[in-house]
């Protein structure tokens, strides 16, 4: 049985050497050709094409891709998947896209006769080489029952979020949650310290109250909270600012086009865009605090 | 051993209750009669002033009061707190005010020889009935210490926060934050729902990930996702957006003064001013998901 | 010499009117046939299709349509403007849209030898009745000054606004603006009410202050203030609340992909969405004001 | 006939030069003996108290001091203005303050048979100095009829706001709103010039169309645009940003206290709080700008 895998970008990639790792037959395509070789030398076969690597999967076919439009021309192109794929073989895009696009290609790959599920992960490159990734999962339920096993080769927490699109739906929701509180903890956090607390002990006690969270107890920006948080490592690693930025701007697309007001989450896009904006993009988005912090 | 407990309203008077239960001898005062006599029936002795309480009590006196100029009055009055209590006692103020006033009074405190701390409470009535309360203690460490049994008397966490004075930023810092995410649940809840999720579900993938909080795995607001939560009781009991508005008010003042930023606790204080004037002051603060999922 | 106008809705009709009036030769297209008949009675010719309609204008083609999609279809689809103009004929796009989109079909435009400006209009319907809309052209200098007369016939302000493309951007920052600015005055208006002040003497003291803007001196929200602004007549008339919520979206769109924060323009942005999803679309957008003063 | 002047600051200096300049008799007061010296010279008369001062005036006492605090301690305390003036002369507070401190202090002078208004100014040091302020003045018709021609020796707008208390209301409104404006001008110029327009072309459209106000078409953030704005010479001379933080704070506690939201006026507070404490308090207002233009 042979999974295909498309796009071996720094998520993609770790993902298809866990596959290999846990002895599946992986097919890969990428246009970068070196991080094929990677793949070729830990096991995997090189295809030419999306459409290639697609037509010889009778497992399932993965893909991993930087955004909407990418997943639209991998799956829909002439030498793409939906071109090779045989009946019946199921597709995952682990991609993080608007719900929109996931469902428009979800539909289509249906009308053809595969059942596609909507896939996108938390955890960061960390997570994809370690497999412990969390997949929320968009799909039917006999579609999840077929494909957890193998999401779970690549990690650990594989949670059904319903019928197909909403996948991306609970990502999104989620992450512009956690922008949210990263941005609450920091003004929080930068609050109180101005206000004399120590952090340690004000990172305590909001972790032991009704104001606990993630972003508080296990991933703090301020720096020597936690160990091994990024907060501690000069914001490298972790989750990007920039990614931070497109979920954030994915989520309120969504949101505007069902008519939802997002007033929180608004407001947290727009300190993001505008901490990208000041040359940040590349750190931490927990690095978000220093636009309370170092203002002096 | 005796206790003086001044302020006997919603909070005060349950944990007057608890301090009688643990066997404490309690001297109580409040201008409402009818409480005060609920008090003695169970064991209490009434004082006709806070002066009067404050003489008989040798162990500590305690305070629960709505706002800062009542903390002020009842220290600071001819027939005040400061007037009646002997040199040395400690004294204890559990209203959540602003740090300007508490340290105002915990200073005229100590120069005249009473150590004071600041303790403010989470946990609402429910935990003031229940003896199940978190204080946030601003004390020195010997006043912490001996402090420590008598507040452990009325609550199960005794969190000590650091010098005079942090009981009351912990609290805001905490509070502002449980604000923002109260409201940033809502969002992200209204969003997927809107989208097509089951509430029960996102919230279950919410509490898996990096978006956990307090406000979604305990206190979801959104009804029927949480048993017992106030949104599946229509948003009675619990923490009432008045309190929480009250203490958004303190938080951003405390900003305000200490010149340090806070958006998103700004933008939470405007919802939760909003929601207020609309009629909603009476629920519990979870009811702000009404903005976002109410509005068809 | 033959005009094509294309896009007969509330606005299109209203300006291809005023250029029948104005003298001009002016060939029509719509897939709504009973507007077509309305200006086949005023004057106009039918066209068949927005190719037919363009294959017979010699002077200038003119669309006002809803949105980027619909222009996308209307220029490039094979039975469109670009397929049937002759080449130097030149081309005006008065919808409003996103800029991408309108530099888009401008560069197609240009490609295939037709120089093309975008004009998005402001003046709403009552402008496009009397002829009095403003116009914000991006255009090359000497197609400003060939389209300038014909645009004359429609509006009365003809703003040239720098090249192709550039008319998008000044409507979308001016509306965005303008969305912040009537917040602001409902916000401002609201609070001096509520602290005692007679609404028309604030309205006076702001008019000639440093508040001073057309949301105030024109079109204030507050009912009675101005004689003849929707706020006087319930609401009605005037630029509904959906269309300032498209611009908004357009707007801060553009800032996303521009890399631009907009935090003022992205709160605004919320409330219209907010307003908008509790069912107040269809009023003018000064209706913004019961966001603020019928909360009691 | 004399008028007491207490408070010779930045404006109130210029303020009482030009009473002396219109021929009035003037006696002075302030902290600063230099400034009362120069005063003195320009033929003025030195008291040694508010109290002397007041006790000297028979046709106005007008105060103009820094916060709230000093108001009431100038007009209450011992040796104040209260103590000393006679009954029926009139006050007058141009101080910038909080509406509920400056009705306490009215209420107390007619008490005690002196009529009091508040007439807070606009204009800045260059009004001041030029006698081109604006007053907003909040008193009772008869009152104000009588302060009118005293306040022009002063200014050229004295705008009659409503009964005591009005005046700073109607500035605070007006200010809140400004502050409003001068952060949106900023986003539509600084994402219109993001997106290839020239800055003064745009400020051209805005200043013709519903986006005009006076942030743009007097007082434009950028650099340029405008001949002699704060903006063409390095954000020097007027209107300081520390203040305008100050009237924000002012007027989101009016608001908060009457329980009325301000969401766009809040979100302006927390950016003018941003910008000072980034260490731009010292700039004029209106280099809020740079949050948005100098960011790469």
């Amino acid at each position: 049985m042979t999974i295909a895998f498309i796009g071996l970008g720094n998520m993609g990639a770790p993902m298809a050497h866990n596959l290999l790792k846990a002895g599946q037959a992986v097919v890969v395509f990428d246009l970068n050709n070196a991080t094929v070789q990677e793949l070729v030398k830990a096991g995997a076969t090189a295809a030419t094409s999306p459409r290639d690597a697609a037509s010889k999967a009778d497992q399932a076919v993965i893909t991993m891709l930087p955004a909407g439009p990418h997943v639209r021309a991998v799956y829909e192109n002439d030498d793409g998947v939906l071109a090779g794929v045989a009946k019946g073989v199921p597709l995952v895009d682990s991609s993080t896209i608007d719900p929109l696009t996931a469902r428009h290609v979800i539909d289509t790959a249906a009308a053809q006769g595969n059942p596609m599920a909507d896939a996108p992960v938390s955890g960061g490159t960390g997570g994809a080489q370690a497999g412990t990734l969390t997949f929320m999962v968009g799909a039917e339920p006999a579609l999840f029952e077929t494909l957890k096993p193998i999401l779970g080769y690549m990690g650990k927490n594989i949670a059904h979020c319903g019928g197909a699109g909403t996948g991306q739906v609970a990502k999104l929701c989620n992450n512009m949650l956690l922008a949210v509180q990263m941005a609450g903890v920091s003004e929080a956090m930068a609050l109180g310290v101005k206000l004399g607390m120590d952090p340690k002990t004000l990172a305590g006690v909001i972790n032991t109250s009704t104001g606990r969270c993630w972003s508080s107890d296990t991933y703090n920006p301020w720096p020597g909270v936690i160990d091994g948080a990024p907060a501690s490592r000069g914001y490298t690693g972790g989750f990007g600012t920039s990614l931070m930025l497109k979920d954030l701007g994915l989520a309120t697309e969504a949101a505007k086009q069902a008519g939802q007001p997002v007033m929180m989450g608004g407001a947290a896009h727009q300190l993001y865009q505008w901490f990208a904006a000041s040359g940040h993009g590349g750190e931490d988005f927990s690095a978000i605090v220093k636009l309370y912090s170092q203002q002096g």
